[in-house]
């Protein structure tokens, strides 16, 4: 039995239609824990129509909870994809001019090998047997299905928050491969604060006797409360606290008083019970935590330098557009001034921008006329550069 | 059984020696939420001399997870008392020209009844059928006691995060009873994002199979993950992102290399679970969801006035003294400015401080000379207005 045949069981992806490329056939994928990796599924959409020489396409790589319906309708959800507002015809990431091309992460659960997939060599769902990735191993693992695709240049990677450390590390890894890089809301290395609010999700998932030590698939259970409080946890740093009073304030739930009571009396309560619950139904418990973990890992001066930011970019060619959002909390705006910093200290071509918003991390996936305005304006002379539009 | 004999059943208490009144007695104390609680208890420690006229004492309110050990030696820990920094013999709340007093707060887990104290009804643990408490509650109890001392007027109502929020509903119920009045990096009302932390608390605590629909007292757990993950969370808010990156920044737990796995590879992972497991054995669940709880409800413009905080203290001769700290963000310095425009639109005397530190909302309990300075300066100022040190 192949990874092909096998990975509809995996509980997550209920047969929903999505491209499927399954490598590391001939050789296996090193992985940066030691472990290797051999015909394992990576699942992707594209959107738009390669050019003949092959120069048009964009990779948009996903957040911690994305998935690759980065445009159109989601077949999952039936709702439109999660990047619609930046991603299609005549959108800033245009794809009647690009190619645009979104994959479900390494260790993710939307039909990408992870924990929740069948490990071939048992039939059973890997589960925390999976080995533990990096970002670095992601955009390998991107990098191989490229490949596959015969696509040697991309002409962008562009993506918020982990999307934009996979960017990152595009640029890093791969510099002769990348001819512009958009790193949005995101930062070159996981905070302290960053790693402790993951940590608690973890916790809060690890503690649920339903996660089963980890095994929770081959028991037939869902460690659904844990997988809740760690998405209500998480949801809150999305959201800037003047986004928060605006939207909820101390308002309530149906109803004029206070019940004294511990249901759900204001409505910033019953929102965040209905991010965690509806979270559980589309999310592997497992998945969270593998995919926190690469982040909290990431280190990009490290993993590829001498723990400079401006060596590890030394004579790149790329051209960077980073993008952040005044009232972001989650990936500070100064953290994005570090990026541009070490690229500014490479001689890198850079160009950055704070854009100003009250919606917190989040905005990168929100209406912002301004960060739709940089974006489209960057591509479009990225594309004159790399002759896409005529001069 | 009186309240009394049994409120030693009380696990978290342990028979350490507090001082301890029952109130309630003659006339059952009417809560917000409508139930009336008779026969309850209020731990309490008291330091230094009440002076002949009874007009130097100050009453210390404390945090969330604070009790009435405010300063020498918390008997149960056999640590300092929390706020040994600012209360003692010369300090800057200096007992030896103050009656200090410091009660734990009802629905709290230090003596003072609360849910895990024993229903002396049904001579059983409270758990959840403990009434839901509110700030004012807390105080209303605590006025209570000044009674039973004969105290007619506090010197002074001083404290920090909860207990400036106690402070507040002083100086808002009982106005003519209260000399000067201090609340420290604090809020006149709980905003959507501290309510939506305490929410991820109590649904961690909640979703715990140990915590039995609230009665695991009777049913002899403790849901002891639940608790933990819950203080994990409001342990980030509690620190500055800098003091995080200071104190831990990516630094890793006795070992070189990560493991590529969900241990504590981190120091700030493995604090924070530290923090979580210790606070276990001190705290009780319970009491975690009601003092919460009675946080979020407060609400101190709409419970005393039209909802405006310049009606709630018109006219009042208070002499207030508020403090913020610059990098707080789980009280942020603009809701200390809020409370300071109120009481100016009231006319009230009130000072201002936003102490620059970079030690989040934990400075108020930390070493901040500035902040000492201005408790100290404050405080004898209005000693000299109320005649307890000559002009």
């Amino acid at each position: 039995m192949s990874i092909a045949d096998t990975a509809n069981n995996n509980p997550y992806e209920d047969d929903f239609p999505t491209q499927k490329a399954i490598l590391g056939m001939d050789m296996p994928m090193r992985l940066d824990c030691g472990a290797e990796l051999s015909n394992f599924s990576i699942a992707y959409e594209t959107y738009g129509t390669l050019n003949a020489d092959k120069s048009n396409a964009i990779l948009v790589t996903h957040a911690l909870t994305g998935d690759q319906f980065v445009a159109g309708v989601n077949p999952v959800t039936g709702k439109a994809g999660w990047w619609s507002i930046m991603v299609g015809p005549g959108k800033p990431i245009d794809t009647d001019r690009y190619f645009v091309i979104c994959t479900n992460v390494l260790g993710g659960c939307m039909g990408t090998s992870g924990p929740a997939a069948v490990n071939p060599e048992t039939n059973e769902p890997w589960g925390v047997d999976f080995p533990v990735i990096t970002i670095g191993d992601m955009v390998r693992a991107q990098a191989l299905l490229l490949d596959e695709m015969g696509i040697e240049t991309l002409f962008s990677v562009v993506g918020g928050s982990m999307g934009g450390m996979q960017a990152l590390e595009w640029a890093a890894a791969y510099p002769e491969r990348v001819f512009s890089c958009v790193p949005i809301a995101t930062a070159a290395t996981h905070s302290a604060q960053n790693i402790a609010f993951y940590e608690v999700g973890r916790q809060a998932i690890m503690a649920d006797p339903d996660w089963c030590d980890g095994h929770y698939l081959k028991a037939g259970k869902k460690p659904r409360s844990g997988v809740s409080v760690a998405r209500m946890a998480a949801h809150i740093t999305y959201m800037s606290e003047a986004a928060l009073t605006q939207k909820f304030g101390r308002r309530l739930q149906d109803r004029e008083k206070v019940t004294f009571g511990f249901e759900a009396d204001f409505q910033i309560e019953s929102y965040l019970r209905h991010q965690g619950n509806s979270f559980v139904e589309r999310f592997d418990a497992n998945s969270y935590l593998y995919v926190t973990r690469a982040m909290d890992y990431f280190d990009l001066a490290t993993t590829h330098g001498s723990g400079r930011l401006a060596d590890v970019f030394k004579g790149t060619e790329i051209r960077f557009c980073v993008v952040s959002f005044s009232s972001d909390w989650h990936y500070l705006p100064e953290e994005s001034r570090v990026i541009v910093r070490g690229l500014t200290g490479a001689g890198a071509n850079v160009s950055y921008v704070d854009v100003v918003s009250d919606k917190g991390h989040d905005a990168f996936l929100l209406e912002e006329p301004a960060f739709e305005r940089v974006m489209r304006g960057f591509l479009e002379d990225a594309a004159r550069k790399r002759g896409l539009i005529d001069e």
